[in-house]
């Protein structure tokens, strides 16, 4: 069985990692956001990227879901006592993949050549590609103005009020080498549980990937469970732009796209009105706290995508 | 009393550090040689400013003399690990300092402002100005064609036969704010044991200083003793270059700037072909193994600077 996962950052890397110790490498393949790459201190960062990779690697912290194992923090101590800027937390060990990586951008490699020999490098034997090798950024339209989606996120912790988002870049982007290719192969689509406005929506923003998902073959997972988001801004966004947050929400976010829809025990209330919409469901325990849960959640979703297309 | 130092890396920076012991800030400013400043992996890096700055804020290594004490190396293991260059040494601590010059020098600020910013944050209280803002870049010439300085001095371990240098760029540089002043006003010079070839000609090379040091008021301090350099390829260089290497070769190197001479005692059976020369000498020890050994020949440098003026 084929499949491909869309993925952000760590409710993502959370299930991608489950998927990638059930399937053989050439079983599945991640494509993965990079609207939220940004440039930081002269370092072309993707947070999403990282994350995914070091999750699949083995190598990605536990207490955080994000950054490195075992991480050390001394040049952002020297950079404090510089005054320099410390908003973004760099770690000393991920701060190696950003200068490599940035170094071969420069040198004019492809975002997805540098990832898939970062890959080699790490060991890791699934296919993780970016959505795409251009530069598409996503803008957050707040109450405050137009910010970056790392000042957003990171400098101003999600505090102003999102009234829109742009994909800026996105409708003269290309998909990257391999994408378009995997999802035409793909017996299934797995729609990871990351923020669906701006994790999954710049995505599905790159033109030829929502279109080359064929009818009957996408999941969704839902990233809010029992009306919160697991973790980041998703539940916030949806209130601001005028939806009451819950699994339905997100059900019918996707309706176009996934006919399939994985909910949460907690929100089974939910069900029937997502069933309603034409969505097919599975009830399940969707919070992966553990490798296993990981795996487990990817042994349902699978089983669920098989059942879909029977 | 005034002093100005003109220093260069490891050797430079011990001396200036024993001077800065004695000194109070405002009797001493310490000049130091940008030419092997390079860029490596997009950052900009200036080996003898910091090795310079990190002597006098007390945190340079003692043991190599170069870096960071209690240095951790999480980044160059990770770049190792993505097959990254790896050749020039980048400590976690040591990074933060190559960010954040990198980082303000792209805002625009001069090199000369950055290094005054850091140097308060570092809590060091003498004055340590770059030669020049602008860039200038020592070239070797070597048998096996052109290097940069540090493709020669790391990358190659200083292996090829030397024939030359240049100081590109240095004709057309300017001194960097405070040089020429702190040079008019001072009442003695003091150039370090640094490499004559690479770390001190490349600062006499700026229009403007090597005139402004006042006859009679400048001493030099050999790094070659015993006919071998304390560390890097100054030795080798004079042999290459059709000079034997010895404390009188660098007498009659800085003959026309240096009215003394500091040589080590191993070399007394020198001092007379020096003094032939017009020079005045002190013979004294000239390794710096401890900082009290810093402070104790940067005594007997002052002293005799005062004495040559009576």
């Amino acid at each position: 069985m084929r499949i491909v996962a869309l993925a952000g950052g760590v409710g993502g890397a959370k299930l991608a990692h489950g998927l990638a110790q059930i399937l053989a490498p050439h079983e599945l393949t991640i494509i993965v956001n990079t609207a939220d790459d940004f440039e930081h201190l002269g370092l072309h960062i993707s947070p999403d990227l990282d994350t995914v990779c070091y999750a699949l690697a083995g190598t990605s912290s536990r207490r955080t879901g994000w950054g490195r194992r075992d991480e050390t923090w001394n040049t952002l101590k020297g950079l404090q006592e510089l005054g320099g800027p410390t908003w973004f937390r760099l770690g000393d060990r991920d701060l190696a993949t950003h200068l490599e990586r940035t170094r071969r951008l420069q040198l004019g490699e492809p975002l997805s050549q540098i990832v898939r020999e970062f890959c080699q490098a790490w060991g890791i034997g699934h296919g993780i590609l970016p959505m795409t090798d251009s530069a598409v950024r996503t803008i957050v339209r707040t109450d405050v103005g137009d910010l970056d989606f790392q000042a957003y996120f990171v400098e101003r912790r999600c505090e102003p009020q999102v009234t829109g988002f742009e994909f800026r870049g996105a409708a003269q982007a290309s998909a990257a080498p391999g994408v378009i290719a995997s999802l035409e192969r793909a017996d299934g689509v797995v729609i990871c549980p990351s923020n669906p406005w701006v994790s999954i929506g710049p995505i599905l923003s790159i033109p030829g990937i929502r279109t080359t998902i064929e009818a009957g073959k996408a999941v969704a997972i839902s990233p809010i469970i029992g009306g919160e988001a697991v973790r980041g801004p998703a539940a916030k966004m949806y209130r601001e732009l005028g939806f009451r947050p819950s699994a339905l929400a997100v059900a019918e976010h996707y309706r176009d796209v996934a006919s399939g829809f994985v909910l949460d025990e907690i929100d089974s209330g939910l069900e029937r009105q997502i069933q309603d919409l034409g969505i097919r469901t599975l009830v399940t325990k969707t919070l992966m706290r553990t490798t296993a849960g990981r795996r487990r959640l990817a042994r349902h979703v699978l089983d669920f995508l098989r059942d879909m297309q029977k």
